[in-house]
């Protein structure tokens, strides 16, 4: 993975660090939030992920030689350099399980340590469960809309550079079943998937060629991919044929892959092709372009679909580029602090707080979260924090 | 950085590599073009980048023992494990140099090689050139219309996880002048940047106490956020009492910052009152959902911004998630290959190409790309790709 250095983090974050060195403040206790204002995708929750990577990120988070000469070269003051030299982050994170849902406003996560380290991790620890908790949310849409279909992630080639290495990780949270990324599967233990491109089709001198020779060398893990030339006039019968030839040799064809055209109306042509040849078992996988939406639309046409690769839209989270979460400190030397704004959504709840999660008499979610402060036993009113009227 | 290893690819082309082996085909000859079809942002041109660390990827791409074990588990044959054991790209990469401008359709770089290296290198050469495209792009349309404002990444908490180390570092390439990303600074040779944050002046007892101790802190280097409480009645009247103060020292208040409310309104209003306390020389920086719309706004507006702090849009390429590069293949064995499809746009072009930019007398780019094969001489008519009557 990538060698996090504390450097990874904002130049103010240090900044501010030097401040409070120099100013003697370096033992004073500070407590910061970390929420979000909006669910992502329009939706009505957002997944709670990337909790096991910041913690192993946190427990390694040091300056290594590079960073404090680049410090050095950057004018910070030598007292803090010996500082940052023997820093580690020694506080305290209080954090829901990953996996779990999570609602705007509430605190999501609570961090208490010193005022220096507890500002020092707050870009590393926004940069990794913004990220993850989109993907996951992202996925569990899918995940919804798909109902048992297979989901999985075919996105690396388009993800925002490393971004990818994480967002196979969080669609897999977020339920999915399995991801291409080979090095993400590795990593993280992920069932690992894929078929073939166009180009190794392209690289034999017929398609019927190319099938046969990929059926040859992956005869337990064939998937064809039918749409190089005609997916319904070559791909399809070539595919049935080698289909075919495999069972003779005692092997069955896994699938076949639909990566274009009108993937609902191939898809029922292509059963109905398999199905009169005898190959029942043989898998429809569709990808290009896929999101919530469009496999929705996909089961609402009863698209005969078993497989769904999903890329773009679910490794970058679009239409939504960012979870908006945000790192704001409760509590300073004890005392509790808030930040103002002429809008209201903005003005933060101060001190150390805790979340009650309402459930039924079935342990169902009822719908709504209580923040309360940390030393209350009970809630006798809840009250919306932005809309008096509904409170209850 | 990331510790790249081979595996950092998609499982196809894993199994693809396969079957070339088994095949007897590992000799056979490739030729990839990467090109991308559409530019981002309903924009008129891409900046080509991420070329260097396409280079340093490539140059280091092997397989791990984890890689290697993990492929063995995967039930990959022996013989290609050995294969992988021993690989390395050796293949010829032809490009343009980083931060040229470049246009859909045409082949912006060609990959020549062995049948599985070309296949095996796909997905990281997408990952790394679509992500750095897309940002360089972003960042270039905003300098275009901040003119000479300094302009700064202040995006790292927002980015696509590790996606953030990449983005900063074409974000300059597109025209940026610095980041608050430290790691990347570090890395990437970036002139690093930043402030302070709201949680620095709550943490004090006042906001006048805060601004003083972060002067104290970074006399030479200090920007003070004014809008934590009330940017025109507290943030402005502070900073000013500090940077007085701090003139007595010797020392030149750097900057103020907004991040909330009407940007172009509060910068007048700050520079007006900045300038009746005789403090000309500071700057007015400006940061919060900034992207290259509200930019061109604010300069419209006249506001006296002299630096721009952007965030989400420029480090996730908002409203784009992502350039649609593609990897086709041209040639394969010395035969020239295309892929079909019922839409036109996405038939690939075969065989060998290069590509002419056609400059006028001032050798400025006319706007026309010309593709031709390989061992064409000259230019006799151009055609438009998909529309004949625009053929010239």
């Amino acid at each position: 993975m990538f060698d996090f250095t504390a450097t990874y983090t904002d130049q103010y974050e240090l900044a501010m660090g030097q401040a409070y060195l120099l100013a003697g403040r370096k033992d004073q206790s500070a407590v910061f939030d970390y929420f979000f204002r909006k669910n992502p995708f329009k939706g009505g929750y957002t997944i709670f992920a990337g909790l096991p990577d910041l913690l192993t990120v946190l427990e390694n988070f040091r300056f290594d030689k590079e960073d404090l000469d680049f410090l050095k070269a950057q004018s910070f003051h030598p007292d803090y350099l010996t500082y940052l030299e023997n820093f580690r982050f020694t506080g305290t994170i209080y954090s829901p399980p990953e996996g779990d849902l999570v609602f705007p406003t509430s605190p999501v996560l609570r961090v208490e340590g010193n005022l220096i380290e507890t500002q020092l991790i707050e870009t590393v620890l926004l940069n990794i469960l913004n990220f993850q908790s989109l993907i996951a949310t992202k996925a569990s849409r899918m995940r919804l809309v798909a109902k048992d279909g297979v989901l999985i992630d075919f996105g690396l080639r388009r993800a925002q550079g490393l971004g990818g290495y994480y967002a196979s990780r969080a669609a897999v949270i977020g339920g999915f079943d399995a991801t291409s990324n080979v090095r993400a599967a590795r990593d993280y233990n992920l069932r690992v998937s894929g078929t073939m491109a166009h180009s190794y089709v392209q690289s034999h001198e017929s398609e019927l060629e190319a099938f046969r020779s990929f059926a040859a060398a992956r005869p337990e893990d064939c998937v064809l991919l039918v749409d190089t030339y005609n997916t319904l006039k070559s791909g399809l019968p070539n595919a049935i044929t080698v289909a075919k030839e495999m069972e003779k040799k005692g092997h069955r064809l896994k699938g076949i892959r639909l990566d274009s055209g009108d993937l609902a109306y191939l898809a029922h042509k292509s059963r109905t092709m398999l199905d009169e040849a005898g190959l029942h078992f043989v898998k429809i996988a569709a990808s290009n372009q896929l999101d919530e939406y469009v496999i929705r639309s996909l089961m609402a046409q009863g698209a005969p679909i078993d497989v769904f690769g999903v890329g773009t839209s679910l490794v970058t989270g679009q239409p939504d580029a960012a979870l908006d979460g945000v790192y704001k400190l409760a509590q300073a030397d004890h005392r509790p602090v808030i930040k103002l704004s002429e809008n209201v959504s903005k003005i933060t709840l101060p001190d150390k707080k805790q979340v009650w999660r309402a459930i039924d008499d079935r342990s169902l979610f009822l719908g709504a979260d209580a923040v309360g402060l940390e030393n209350e036993k009970h809630i006798a009113v809840i009250h919306h924090p932005f809309i008096p009227h509904q409170s209850f």
